[in-house]
């Protein structure tokens, strides 16, 4: 396997993506989709060896979950693709276009970024969504998946080439890159000659490798250590829907709450309640040494839970006297992610909002929302984490820059 | 010298830059433009010892006119202290505040980016441009300069933190790093726990050092190797008046034009007569065999000057068959800086602008408008050649992130 060669491809490639038609674009996707589903048998069987080695090698739970397919599953895919076409296309659209006092005409216009080397985990689906966006964004798409996925992501490589092809774009504009090597990782972190863009997505040790060792930009994809805190003037039923939902919708994904925060003065009232409810729904509570004489099932929190992303059903509890020692809290231990505050006062919000610089400030909302979708991206290729470039949900502008374009009539620098 | 002690310092300053009223960063700045000229007799002294040492070790010409500071000059940076106070705050704006179909309104705010380290060269003047516009972007900045300047941007640094202190504003939000040993630029580019984003400006030399060494982001703010290309459907006056003006008004900075490329049709009729005002100004021409033909002063270019940002009265000239080789031409040999065509068909303008991914694209106007005033964002840290976040001149915006806002009334995700 020559990644370089493989890169090389991907650049010329990109050459045709960047000013390919808004039409033949959408083609790629609604004919991935049509694939998708035809193809399913032979995915699903390219899955289940995955899933086979995987139990081979001791995984179990929520990353088998992830690892796995079905035809629901497969259908859901397709849908993403022809979601994805439905979505405007940043390329080539202009913003700003005003006339300077030289005369000269000065604006912006979008453009792709070229090739964006993504490394991620586990979930296969994000092969199909990767490419998708990246395509439908002008770009070409390296993919270095899990080796777990390994058999599953080179199927739905192969059917994502398949559908370029018959829409008339170069197959190079995807490639799933066929090594489950390791040093793959770093060879490609460090191809800043041929990748534009390193999307890395999954845990802390991959996150850091790549950033101690990447010479081609990184945008992070990185943990969401998210924080709930419920202030001593919240509507408490809007607290408890939001603390249960934030926890227990959808526990595995980064957007999922891990932290819970109570002022003092309303423990007691809220907080027996809504860890009944929790336990009802299978969660553990991790609480500080208030909260654990407050739940009678809670177990006492070790200093690593405030900065544990659990991904799982369990959540850190900490009572707090107030907005000052929440904010230190979140300060400390955020990871940038999402935190969301639950109250009725609107001073004690806007200086909540002022004073966290996560990509996601939420006022009385889940922090589930922090999601392309949901905020209106139309679809998104993760959650950055860094502030360079895109932060927080990154769809289709953020996988684009923009160009200045200056319109003048033989206009020169006095 | 402590790095990590400034760095940490740095980074508590942030804290405080990040919420600081748009009135108190005016006073810094207001205030440092009249210490700049109140300071002057001391500031200027200083910069004479550091003349003298670089005289001493060989630097002549370009070099040493950067490196100059002057009343006049001292008049300038002060005013543009003042030209920045009078700039819009991008820290706390919002935009694009809708209600999405769940109910939930969304929207973003600008934020700062926190510790920014800024790598440059020569000039002093940076110095006091870099500190004005991150201060006003709520950020705080570690600046290294040269070692040739380095007591002129010691009594520079010393200005500006009095100005800090004036205004009630952390001393620590600009610090000039107290010292000319190359090995900090290394530990600095390294220091992802306490630095956000890593500004170079310089030669390649040390953008290339940045790229493979940072584990910080970086925008590197590299060399503009601009072209301007004459179609064949130019209006030759404007095609002669550009060409000077790209070239002459100020040869030594990065939007000057490198590189002239010009159709085999028109090349007759244009490129003697461009080249003898050119002489005139002192310009050396470096031809094509057929632009040596054409000129007689013109000596022939090497491969090497194609590549090469002159920053000098030097211009390599090439005439092409048509639009197509002069693509070609700038595809191969461009920095992603600047490229102008000069032609009144709108046609091939439009194909121009589609086809050059550079910071800035031109048509009928001087590569020298690549500028962050003359585009309308009021000042620049520099012009990143960098897709990723900023491309082109970075202003007070570039310099800031955007977070999500998200207002519910106890939205949960169903």
């Amino acid at each position: 396997m020559d990644l370089v060669y493989l890169a090389k491809k991907a650049r010329l490639a990109a050459n045709h993506t960047a000013t390919a038609d808004t039409s033949t674009k959408n083609l790629f996707l609604q004919l991935a989709g049509k694939l998708l589903l035809e193809r399913a048998d032979a995915i699903l069987e390219a899955n289940t060896n995955d899933l086979e080695q995987a139990k081979a090698n001791g995984i179990s739970g929520a990353l088998l979950d992830r690892l796995t397919l079905t035809r629901d599953r497969l259908e859901g895919m397709a849908e993403s693709m022809e979601a994805v076409a439905a979505l405007p296309d940043p390329v080539g659209t202009s913003e700003g276009f005003h006339t300077r006092p030289t005369g000269i005409r000065v604006g912006r216009q979008r453009i792709p970024l070229g090739v964006i080397g993504m490394i991620y985990e586990a979930r296969p689906n994000v092969t199909c969504e990767a490419a998708a966006l990246c395509v439908k964004s002008g770009n070409v798409v390296l993919l270095k998946g899990g080796s777990e996925a390994h058999q599953s992501n080179m199927i739905l490589g192969a059917v994502l080439q398949d559908a370029l092809k018959d829409a008339g774009l170069p197959v190079d504009a995807v490639q799933v890159i066929p090594s489950t090597e390791r040093s793959v990782v770093l060879e490609l972190i460090q191809m800043d000659e041929y990748v534009d863009l390193v999307i890395p997505r999954g845990g802390e040790g991959l996150i850091r490798f790549v950033a101690e060792n990447a010479r081609v930009p990184v945008v992070q994809h990185y943990k969401g250590n998210c924080h709930v805190y419920v202030h001593e003037d919240a509507d408490l039923m809007k607290a408890h829907q939001i603390t249960v939902n934030a926890k227990t919708h959808r526990p595995g994904v980064c957007n999922a709450a891990e932290t819970l925060l109570i002022d003092a003065t309303i423990a007691d009232s809220f907080l027996p309640d809504v860890a009944a409810d929790l336990k009802s729904l299978g969660v553990e509570i991790r609480g500080c040494p208030d909260t654990v004489k407050l739940v009678e099932h809670a177990v006492p929190a070790t200093d690593a839970d405030w900065d544990t992303e659990f991904l799982d059903l369990i959540l850190a509890v900490r009572i707090v006297p107030g907005l000052n020692e929440a904010l230190a809290h979140i300060h400390k231990h955020t990871s940038l992610h999402t935190e969301a505050i639950i109250t009725e006062n609107e001073a004690v919000s806007s200086r909540f909002i002022k004073s966290v610089d996560s990509s996601c400030v939420m006022v009385n909302a889940s922090t589930r929302f922090n999601d392309g979708f949901e905020l209106g991206l139309g679809a998104e290729i993760g959650i950055s984490t860094t502030k360079l470039h895109a932060f927080g949900p990154m769809g289709l502008e953020e996988l684009t820059a923009k160009k200045f374009v200056v319109m003048g009539e033989g206009h020169i620098r006095a």
